[in-house]
């Protein structure tokens, strides 16, 4: 493959010097974007786009034309491992994903699988393939996958929930029965991460949308101790280059030092902690990705610069930091807005990565 | 008035000795109960139960029918202040509250005015007279408001939300809007919970749902800038009693320190930190409040003894602690469920309150 031209990303998540720290969103590829609006439009359905490599290929590549983005991320959705598994997914307009057969009983449990990554999920896969070609060493890919107990509230659940009724029932009345489904889960993601990572993917992110939604003895019991399993089975080094991985629990700022205890190189933050008290409880042993409010994107370009100011003053100087937004890009951000964002990050940064400062 | 014959729940709120550790549940009059269904239906609408004092006075009364609760809250709605301001509350079937007038423009802010407590929402203090009238000394009567910052979201928003694009966007760009709204509803909820000081009511809460969406920066200028100006102009005592207040910021675990630094009485916890670690954080400056995962009421009996007794455990020795939920109770609740419950809150608190222990 093509050498990678701009390795910030790589090198700022394993804490290694750079230049201008570097910068990426969640939800890149999306509706806030006119010309990924229009592929999904002709697209007909988000599954549409999703399973198809050369549309979810050419949504990935999209806001990389618009922005000097530091990585891509690959197009696709959490929800593609319990489809895989054939709960039926779809989505109805207005109100979420949603499953056909959600998994409640020890029968819906017994005919769960691992589903093979290359079999039912090969279109991903594929994706990942196209997407490096296609990127051609300019930045690296990012792969990703939700995380285990994100996964099962959705499957449990049968869709988005509020107040988690089935899962939590589930958690609280038959810990047995919620181990095995996130057991499988577990193997499922490891093995689908493994894949991307094969296929190309250069670092691996795992979204734990809903650990936040859980108390610290049960995120550490049934989120952190599966996020663990797969941080111990993924492939760390490819292609004689390392492959980072991120973990991102919403609302999990108070956990940092126990997601830092598993091994993984670095961990997203929302926007609810400082990256300073981050950073102090974290020390030297992950780096750090966030957090800027998403909102701050619907202000104007001189407000969004000075936030931008206030979020890498707040990390400080030296190696370990990959700004972002602290959630997903909403739909209705100006594009434009986005573009002082990202290059004010670049802008800005410079003065945190001088030689003489990197701790 | 009568003399109040249970007065555990004010004592504990003040750091004082108790024979058991007092319980009340938020939303504990509400639709888990049939009887509250039955009531609510002939009503017509959320709101007609709300403005008629009787009604709010029985569904009121209904827990404490049925379970040995240490205090009574109030029924009312947090939207009642914008409401009185004539915005046009209106509940649409299954969405939520919404406003017919949301408040956007600098000419809707210049609209905006202080409501009376006994004129505009009247229906709210006679509600609280005559609960008082009903209780008859039986346990204390709770009233409450939402924050300045939780009303705002609702009146610039005009509903509820998941991405607070309006709010934040005047947030960014125009906070002297903002905070022109909050200082006037500082200045009404200041006015209407002495309102229901005076009329009767024995502690009060101030709910601040939407503070945990803040940047640490940002919750402190916007939210509890102004629950503090609230709490100095509060009635702190009444009829020879103290009038204890209570803060709870959902997601506000972060922040309990400065929590504390308003001079409330005590903060409200949810699920997502252990109580002993909140109780290090405030050390003996104020009470907690909190702070069991409402989903185990989902549960059996015996698991929910078992978690009950996990929280208590979990506060420890001594006075100062409250037990109640992390959120309001959930519609689908089992009422048995909430009897084993509140029962083992008394059964099991005994042995932390032992003179001994008594720090």
């Amino acid at each position: 493959m093509s050498e990678l031209k701009n390795d910030r990303f790589l090198r700022a998540l394993l804490r290694q010097p750079v230049d201008a720290t570097p910068v990426w969103m969640m939800r890149q590829a999306g509706r806030y974007l006119p010309e990924y609006r229009e592929i999904r439009a002709k697209a007909g359905s988000f599954m549409n786009l999703c399973s198809n490599p050369e549309l979810a290929c050419e949504v990935t590549m999209q806001p990389l034309r618009r922005y000097p983005l530091d990585a891509a991320i690959l197009f696709s959705d959490i929800l593609t491992i319990p489809d895989a598994m054939g709960l039926g997914l779809y989505f109805a307009e207005g109100e979420g994903p949603k499953f056909e057969r959600p998994v409640r009983t020890e029968g819906d449990i017994a005919k769960l699988g691992v589903p093979d990554p290359e079999e039912s999920l090969r279109y991903v896969i594929d994706a990942v393939r196209l997407i490096r070609k296609e990127l051609d060493g300019k930045v690296p890919l990012i792969g990703f996958s939700g995380s285990p107990w994100t996964l099962a509230t959705y499957m449990v659940e049968g869709g988005s929930s509020k107040e988690y009724a089935y899962i939590k029932g589930m958690m609280f009345d038959r810990p047995d029965m919620l181990h095995k489904i996130l057991a499988i889960l577990a193997d499922s993601v490891t093995v689908y991460l493994n894949a991307q990572i094969k296929a190309g993917a250069q670092a691996v992110q795992i979204f734990d949308t809903w650990g936040g939604t859980l108390t610290p003895r049960d995120y550490q019991e049934f989120s952190l101790q599966y996020m663990q399993r797969i941080v111990d089975g993924l492939i760390r080094e490819n292609d004689g280059r390392k492959v980072p991985v991120i973990l991102f629990t919403k609302g999990g700022g108070n956990w940092l030092d126990k997601i830092a205890d598993t091994g993984c190189d670095a961990i997203g933050v929302d926007w609810t902690m400082d990256l300073s008290e981050a950073r102090e409880r974290v020390q030297d042993r992950v780096a750090l990705q966030g957090n800027m409010d998403p909102c701050i994107l619907y202000s104007s370009p001189d407000r969004i610069r000075e936030e931008v100011a206030t979020v890498l003053a707040s990390y400080g100087n030296g190696p370990g930091h990959v700004f972002n937004l602290g959630h997903g890009i909403h739909p209705k951000i100006d594009p434009d807005n986005v573009k002082a964002f990202i290059e004010s990050v670049h802008e800005l940064s410079h003065q945190y990565h001088q030689a003489s400062d990197l701790k």
